[in-house]
């Protein structure tokens, strides 16, 4: 038995390597390569992902996996041996119920509809979108009823994002969380608005790259087994271990851009460098879902990098890049600053109170387009109408509006909710870090990191995808995902901000 | 039989893609790959190459060869689907002999091997990189059994960087041009030496990146299909035709590595980017032979580079990057200045009467090690004492001796001689363009490179590798490789600058 488990600790190991080498592909297609590179690299990203599905998908891996089961159920089931078995059982059985010709059907339809998009964007024109909404809409349906009997239609596609997830507790979950953000961002209407006008000034671009690594460094991001680069969309994307790399952009006309990319993608870096070395090269390495892995981009954005006693260690050193922007402007209105809330069109910038409402409209409008209630030519009208609902305002094109996202483009219904759910989480732990470490504050104050580093990592990062979302978060603080400490977390912080 | 040809292009072009997502995985560790990347970016290079050399020696493959010949027969030989199944079927020929394990053995032992080597270079402790070296050997000689019976055990290695090209043929090629160059370097000395001291200055390093980059637009490197990065050794690759990255490294104090540099990976790179499109994700795409490769830097660095007309046209404008280190200078001393002769201990720093040497000693050397009559732990002193018996010099350390070069740390025992090989077939080339374009000297002196390139595309760069060098060299300058245009070119030249 102990050879079988090598020889599918090999066989995994290969495509492993496969899908490193799809990321670096990736990787280097958003940073450095030249816009000639881009039809070779579309046929070489075909072909090694398509080597990678076939050789997971093969019956040699079907047939060790079943002859390995006896000896799994005699196994410590928390152990690697166990986990990887079970794991790979799961992604095995879900990905030989989807036939390949749909696998190239759909990788043919989403290569069209890319550049369909990019283009509707850029013109402002969902009519160029359109079309390939409309198919993608029914090749995502189709792909729901390779897994039937399901509860729901949109659970087969959330599953891919956050395993074991189901349609109704997401709903439950927002619907709890919906009317409490609402009644907060109105508050904070009603209130005083807060002065941000000195983030959107002129700020060196190289300086604020250099303030920025400086931060992370202090994170303890490893720059011996990471990087960082610029790209249009900052990413996170690994190779290994020990080779994670990160990207931002940079506006040098408003400073939060830079900044806070740097840290919210440091947080996903960090997630993959703390990785158990013993998980490496099989499916166990990498984070648990989407939404364990937002939870730590969102908490050293948030929780860590848009605290005051952040601010109150970092502001003198910031100052000293940037005096003539903020020798005026003290740490208590910096902080502010950073921090104020504004319902807004585009939610990669929305700020923490009003976030959750961009991801809710886009859950309701993919679960309608699934369950066929929402066609494709409805989306413009649906979107805006919904906008105005929940955030007040009503996007005045649909370049800022439904056309903003890349993620339906390339098929990803189902995507969007793990933003949302990744902030709920990160709340969730800060309680329990809080309790573990209660001078947190005072460390952080201090410029400290290493405590609450070690803490992620010995209860979140080291356990790579051994287990599924919703029962990391249970080991790890005694419940399922749980949107009250999340809004607790909003309402505390900016009560204090806006005086409610 | 269009049907097998068609099933043999679409399994090439699969191999391609992983050939150039290899070629990727190399230029990233050479680049921007952290230190903790090495020992995971082995295991991927081993993966992917392994995948590739087992799809390319697969029975299908040689099953559609074996069918398709007849077929062959009846084509045009200079067609591409011709040559496609010629070089293919060469290639299999020598690929099939090889195992798979073998390859993988080595990829994964010459991954270690590059950061060994960069260690050793780095602290000047050749012991670091002997233990590898002396594995290489071996690897290497039981490379050359696989194509036993040979005429000499150097053979197998030298043929894989020159297709066609025998042990014997290069040995007497050197050893009629060995007492010509040496003839040549003698009487420089015996001359006045030229003053070079202007080039040993500080060189801001933002500014030599900037004119290496003006003047190879001007050569016709087309920045939408390629890009300039930095790393240790400057180098050339390319993801397919319209992806071609070049590299160069900058000293802040001498003026000469940088830009030479440029324009040596830049005339690589213009042949990479020249061929012919219908070649693409073929084994008929990319150069014919290192040595013809060569032929193209060689001439874009020193024929068009180290030429007066060239500096007529140029110098001004480098005048006006550095005034300080450059306005005392006139054109003449500084085009003396940058072709000075005298024998050192960098190859690639070696002006263009010396370089070959360094070449000769290394080919001995590396047949020394193929027949064993030379160890691992005997190369620094074996390196040593051929290089005070060819250049009249003792390197003082083995940084500037035997670690110098990247490429036994690749395994690339074989490959340099085809550098002397160039620079021979660049003075053959040479000769002949300026028959066709008989102002060329004008061109140049207007900063006009159009034809030139456009000459190097028709007769060259667009067929790819569809003929062996000797062919390819015979049908444009008709006659084989020969040294008397490169001893001549060398004469004339030197004879000027030191009024021999």
């Amino acid at each position: 038995m102990e050879k079988k488990l090598e020889e599918l600790k090999t066989r995994l190991a290969e495509i492993a390597d496969l899908n490193a080498t799809s990321a670096l592909l990736g990787w280097d297609q958003q940073t450095y390569m030249p816009p000639g590179g881009a039809e070779g690299r579309g046929d070489q990203l075909a072909t090694i992902s398509s080597l990678s599905h076939t050789k997971f998908t093969s019956p040699e891996i079907g047939q060790l996996l079943e002859d390995l089961q006896p000896f799994a159920e005699g196994l410590d089931p928390d152990s690697n041996d166990a986990r990887l078995i079970k794991v790979t059982k799961r992604d095995f059985a879900k990905l030989t119920k989807v036939p390949t010709s749909y696998v190239a059907e759909l990788a043919k339809l989403t290569t069209a509809a890319h550049p369909a998009w990019e283009a509707a964007r850029e013109e402002n024109d969902y009519g160029k979108f359109q079309p390939y909404l409309e198919q993608i809409i029914v090749m995502r349906q189709r792909y729901a009823e390779f897994f039937a009997p399901y509860d729901h239609i949109y659970d087969p596609l959330l599953d891919d994002f956050e395993p074991g997830m189901k349609t109704t507790d997401v709903k439950e979950i927002f619907d709890t969380l919906r009317p409490q953000q609402v009644a907060l961002v109105q508050g904070i209407a009603e209130s005083e608005q807060v002065d941000d006008s000195f983030l959107h000034l002129h700020y060196d671009e190289d300086k604020q790259w250099a303030f920025g690594e400086e931060v992370i460094t202090k994170y303890g991001f490893d720059w011996k087994r990471g990087r960082q680069d610029k790209s249009v969309h900052p990413f996170t994307t690994s190779f290994g271990i020990d080779d994670v790399r990160i990207t931002t952009r940079i506006d040098p006309n408003f400073y939060n851009t830079a900044l806070f990319g740097t840290l919210h993608e440091a947080g996903h870096g960090l997630y993959e460098l703390g990785c158990d070395h013993a998980l490496a090269r099989s499916p166990l390495a990498g984070g648990s879902s989407l939404a364990v892995h937002e939870s730590q981009s969102r908490m050293w954005e948030n929780m860590v990098g848009r605290s005051l006693p952040f601010w109150e260690h970092f502001y003198p050193r910031l100052q000293g890049y940037f005096p003539r922007q903020l020798q005026d402007i003290d740490v208590m209105t910096f902080y502010k600053g950073i921090n104020k809330v504004e319902p807004s069109l585009i939610r990669v910038e929305a700020d923490e109170a009003t976030y959750n409402l961009h991801i809710m409209l886009r859950l309701e409008l993919e679960i309608g387009m699934m369950e066929g209630s929402l066609q494709a030519k409805d989306m413009p009208d649906a979107w805006n109408s919904l906008f105005q609902e929940y955030l007040g305002i009503t996007p005045p094109n649909d370049k800022e509006g439904v056309l903003q996202d890349i993620h339906w483009s390339f098929g990803g219904i189902g995507y969007f909710s793990t933003y949302a759910l990744g902030n709920l989480v990160s709340a969730q732990l800060w309680d329990v870090i809080n309790q573990d470490i209660p001078n947190l504050d005072d460390q952080i104050r201090n410029g400290e990191f290493a405590d609450l580093l070690a803490w992620l990592v010995d209860k979140i990062h080291r356990h790579g995808s051994k287990y599924e979302p919703q029962e990391l978060v249970q080991r790890v603080t005694g419940s399922k995902i749980d949107p009250a400490p999340y809004v607790r977390y909003l309402t505390d912080k900016f009560s204090a901000i806006y005086d409610l």
